[in-house]
């Protein structure tokens, strides 16, 4: 089902780590995360580009590819300490949707099901559906609630006649029932879309959406608190799932949909670390990097961090360290 | 005077809306905003492109071109609900700046003293002069007070031997009479320019200049509630004049004369918004958005929000709506 | 099941001529070409991004888009001498590549049935298949030569396990009996595909295909010459199917697969010419043009010349003009 | 009248010659060429940004700028045996076009007055007229013959409601007599543009206009040699207007108003050498460099060599020194 | 030792100040600060470029070259009020790295010796090395403290088998003693490099480390408040040492090891301003601008905006002036 | 000394060919030819950025990375057939040529000294003096001819003080025996460097230089006759090294020191198919590809495809093959 060849270009890995094959668990069994790519953008509704994504997010890092990333703050390596392996690419064709979506939700399947943290790099947002589904077949239908950052809702209904795309898979999910309305979090949201009609569709849900106004005006970690309550509530697990359009296009140009007026980098990054830290995140996703409208890569590395940022708090998280922002970096270090 | 098709390429309206003739009032009776688009440079000290402006701010998004565009936070649609009409481009040719004010004064007065709102999109700076005159025809010569954000203040006397140019509309308005210095705002200044001699003359005049150190001890909003108490004293209407490079040139690089170190695009958006829910608005312009400089359209969405937040920041406050931007994105909604 | 709105960005007309609409045959009854456009890239092996190429090849040029284009040498007007009518994008979804092509199929067929010249702009070369089917059911199956430029052959039999895509559409037209292998010829083929099994059975089919050095050593004209032969032997009519590729990538960067050393744009503009003045041209398609890898606009443009000199020999041959290469430009104008 | 600071930018001079200004002959008296750039975009009908186009032509060079370029083929070196200067830009405002056009002729025409070859940098087309007028009042009213490579006739009649502009000079010329239509020629037209009434009234004119598809099937230097007898033919000197888009814009992107199917960059610096080697040159200018457009300065550095090329062929001809294409280059070197 | 043309491009100097020869005393012995470039990427460990970096930061602003820069905010005008002038470029070869940090430690060294600050542009990191020792020979080896902005610490041992490289600089700073560690700041550190050893080994030297999540929890003001104290306990001058990838990629991406996450323009501008205005700052450097990563030069002109920032600031400082942000631009201006 | 991990990148070799350590004869043992990348700039004059050629050369292919590339028209496949490997990249600092060139000609000189062809992928030009040098110690000092495709002739004698640079490696090999001058042949000249002194000691070497002019005006075949004469004349192998600035930087613009009016892509393809296809190769690099100035990757891969070309004609020399332009593609395939 999976090959460790990337459809897209040239073979390597997520930043030198270790291959693994889905189909022989043996390469993959003491791992505790495992990288994948759904290099896909037949799901988009205006630029495509994404299926780029995976091998940017790959391979964008002026470092040394050797497998290691120890993260200066929180102190962990979380692709070393995990074990973190590249499973290569889910094999699909931009043609053909519908079996993207099987396929994602195979592998991501049996990722949860090991007991393993898949890493989804896109890819469109469409995949959203198939990875959250995976990970909720093992962890509980309704039992993992989701953090959701990103300029739109992706809760319409229909686009271009289809019932997959990249702006559809949340409502997908919740009618699903493999995530509780009420336990569906959106953060960054902005712009004039969807219309009213979806907007009330997603109250009579019960999810709890930020728009950007609202995050300025009370804060990002006020808001943060307000949302790790909810999502910890009768949830085994937390899935996060990172649409790089959250990030303002003026610093994340290379993605399909620009909305302006969004996250800053930084701030984006210090929510996911705080997410990881603080909470059981049992899978994640980082969608929508298109390189072909990026410049010097920028956006690749930012999504690439956002991986890196992820990893490194699930380490932290699981050596039982926290994280503090006001501590020096040096403190405690040396003789 | 006017002609629907563009200058410089296709044909098409902003976003999809209604089309409308100047010379034709009956097309746009019912109209509350007229959109019109001014593709001149001949104005700019130094890169040209915004001639390209009013094409990129009228077809630059990816969302359906439909003339529809309901506001996720302020819930109400500017284009729809405003009826707002595009009246194509002035006819005019950059290598005859005076010519060029001549026919956007028209245009702006003819807009205007059918008590319309005239959206202008540049287009050079330039355009202010007759953009601001052409409003206070109507609403009271010194009556019109304008909040004014760039990082340039725009108040230079003569440039290139020309009395007409886009670092001189804000002297030659306020030598005019048209606008009283008093009433004149500027947000986001930065830089090296103007020379002192010119700063002394602003400061005669009265006006009220905030830098951007300014905006970020103070914080935007406490700026925003003086500049509001100034905008409304003994004036009848506002005019809002959105130079776009008041936003960083990181965030916004699609522009001629960049000055680092401005706001972000958040920061405009939410001011805008505010502006145009609270304060009584006759007019605005966006300008100085240059897309052979911008890279992946960030610079020209930018714009284009612009337009939209004022549009719907406007319908709100018709409507009697408030904005509270810390109110839950879906507050009230649903069953 | 064609809509005026482009799929993706403003409405707008190749180059400003009048729409039509194929569900309201009286609005093309007197055209003698049809324009639509094909937004899709779902059959893409490699970069996306043909889906903006109807949009591109309709809006690039410098001139007035004013449904007017006299060519300097041919002293025809394509546009308006055969009516030409743009019926905008066949309404497809890139994730749905069998979706596609039943619906571009069915607008080629109308198309060609009512007896009008097709042109259809790409999209990815997938169309190819219903393009020149189309045209064979109404000119005869087996009874429509094809004259295909391109860098590929595009006669690869499966492709990420579909038997549809971009690199296949020449195998599948062959294999249907709409058109014969020995009638269709391909210029402008190098590189390193298709592997010699591939070669092998396009031997067999009758093939005849020249490589770039071929047409380097014997000239374009005596190729041409041969190629005129064959096309016109025992067919009725001649498909041309440009893909934008076939030109130098150096000159053309603006596609998806740029294979080195191709032809010059003069070359294939020559080649065109001569094709649509001399032979009896029953429809068109110019493809892979991605605009997301053009710089400044010149592989867009090129392939709106490739439409412009098609219709313009066309017209040339209609009204039982020749072309000679060595008469002045100014010959015989003038009083 | 002039300054040596140019207009955008820090100040350098043409491959780091020696300054001169014009106002002081003294500065200039011992040269037999002189530079000028022009930086002005206001008479362009689609793109600008050719007001940097005196920049790039001067400063893009990866040599060392020492005022030094010997010509390999050649065996001068255009810029020192010529004791060429560069007099700084003429300041002009991009809003004022008549300005513009009376600046530049008063430069060009002091410049010619001394007997000195005005080598003008562009800026747009406009400044033909200056350009070619200028030269005339110093070697003859009608008895400058004009080399004009361009993929645009540039005989317009009126645009945007101006008698100036950049298509449109060579009628004003011809039309003042300054040249005669007889000793006009054109090399490298192609496209879409003029229309038939211009057409005619060229043929009235008597030029002598050589199409793409001409000079392909008859060959560059055929065409030329029937140049040459015309250009000399009871005339005084040659004046050379290269624009830059006669080159393929595949080759040369950095261009207002791109035309595919043009000449090679080998092609237009050959018949530059062969032009300036074999005919009595007497001014020259290069325009519609847009650096803005332009990828990796390659636009401005075949510019650049415009330049070089022709002022090595001058002072070739000065020397007696023919030019034999098939002799080899170190032939006759060495001891 | 040095020259004035630079060596990648043409001739020009700081926004047009004026020349001196480090050779010639007496032209520069006037000035207060002296500038020199150094166009060098030998020692970069990932993308070259940054040598180009001098010639980008003279010559990127859009205002005239005029070497005149008054400061809106500060009201002082440090190019014309220190007498600042420019040396030129160091003469180095970018495959010599030892002969690099001679000559531009010989250059510092002599710039310090007289009494001047001196303002190196980068270039890459490595030069902050010879920069550093060459103010402390002046000012006290030991006694000058360091204010260093960077994503990275650069305090690593060995890179390419070299003790020199832009990855390394702050290491042999300290080890030489020229710098006390306890006395070196480093502000903006973030991501996945130094490894712990490193890290072990700063906190060992007592350096202290603002990694960006520390400067968001505290604010900016708080954090410069701490570094003050310590940079002028028992020392007599600071050195600041700007790396412009202390800035977000997002908002200045042209540089080689782009970070994510990083200041705003305005923070660093901002942070800039206070620490030229309240510290005795002796000398200073901008690295790591590489304008073939740039887009639009806004991350060159940021550079810009760095040193005008910095020498505006040391004016104030000179003249008594202090800075209040909360200060109304206009206030006390006018007659 | 080598190692397999690029410098520069993540990790992957040549189209994904088998990979190989020169330190491990067995791993090389049944190759034919063996690649390797200098990834080095610091010999560079001007712009840096081929230190990414290596991994752009190896990377950049719309096809499967499969190691496998059979040629169209010589129907070999000289990847397979010759059983290439890639050893990796030479670890070299940028800040130290003396080191690199050491390292390169000693890992060339056991690639050849084994019977093997050396691929060298550069990297700056330096390169050319270890490249042929280490050829020369296996196949005989003074035996081996050198056919250089360049629009530079490299014969500097002395560039920033240094006697190793790009501009210099063609003096060094002939003045150190291990070419003789009047066996050194170089193509594609042009432009206005190296200066008279310079040519003349070419000349006194006996070397024969084509410009582009004597190319044009006597076709490149005939000139290849005369080459392939000299250069098996008292020679046992012929080195082959392309400086991709050969091509006209309008088609090839990724790459530092572009010189217009160079032969096309298709031009230099057929070269290298023929010198390779006719003469005894015994070593080749290409050089100066440079992806930060490149667009599209159209440099990369035009340099990818001068590999395949050269390998592939080896490959048919080796079965005995010739090549035949005129030949149909298909003739003699299929039953």
């Amino acid at each position: 089902m999976t090959r460790h060849a990337q459809l897209f270009g040239p073979d390597h890995t997520f930043l030198g780590i270790g291959k693994c094959d889905l189909d022989e668990p043996a390469t993959w069994a003491d791992s505790e995360a495992v990288i994948m790519g759904v290099p896909f953008d037949g799901g988009t509704s205006y630029r495509a580009g994404t299926r780029f994504g995976p091998r940017a997010l790959r391979g964008t890092d002026y470092l040394p590819h050797d497998g290691r990333r120890p993260h200066l703050a929180l102190r962990t390596d979380g692709l070393y300490e995990l074990n973190t392996r590249d499973a290569g690419d889910v094999d699909c064709f931009n043609g053909d949707i519908e079996g993207m979506v099987e396929k994602v939700g195979d592998a991501v399947t049996r990722i949860a099901a090991a007991g393993k943290i898949p890493v989804m790099l896109g890819g469109d947002h469409t995949i959203a559906l198939p990875d959250v589904q995976g990970v909720a077949r093992h962890h509980g239908w309704g039992r993992v609630s989701v953090i959701h950052f990103d300029a739109h809702a992706d809760t319409g209904n229909i686009d271009f006649g289809s019932l997959l795309g990249h702006g559809l898979p949340m409502r997908r999910l919740i009618e699903s029932g493999a995530v509780r309305g009420d336990r569906f979090v959106q953060m960054g949201l902005r712009g004039y879309w969807p219309e009213p009609e979806t907007l009330a569709w997603m109250a009579e849900q019960g999810m709890r959406c930020y728009e950007m106004s609202e995050m300025g005006a009370r804060g990002l970690d006020a808001c943060l608190d307000e949302v790790f309550a909810l999502a910890t509530d009768e949830c085994e697990g937390v899935f996060l799932s990172v649409d790089v359009d959250v990030v303002d296009p003026g610093m994340a140009p290379g993605t399909g949909t620009p909305e302006p007026g969004g996250m800053t980098s930084r701030q984006l990054l210090d929510a996911v670390r705080r997410i990881c830290v603080e909470l059981p995140v049992v899978g994640l996703d980082i969608v929508e990097v298109s390189p072909d409208h990026d410049h010097a890569d920028i956006t690749a590395i930012l999504g690439n961090r956002v991986v890196l940022e992820a990893l490194s708090g699930i380490a932290a998280r699981r050596r039982g360290l926290g994280w503090d922002p006001t501590r020096p970096l040096l403190d405690g270090l040396g003789r």
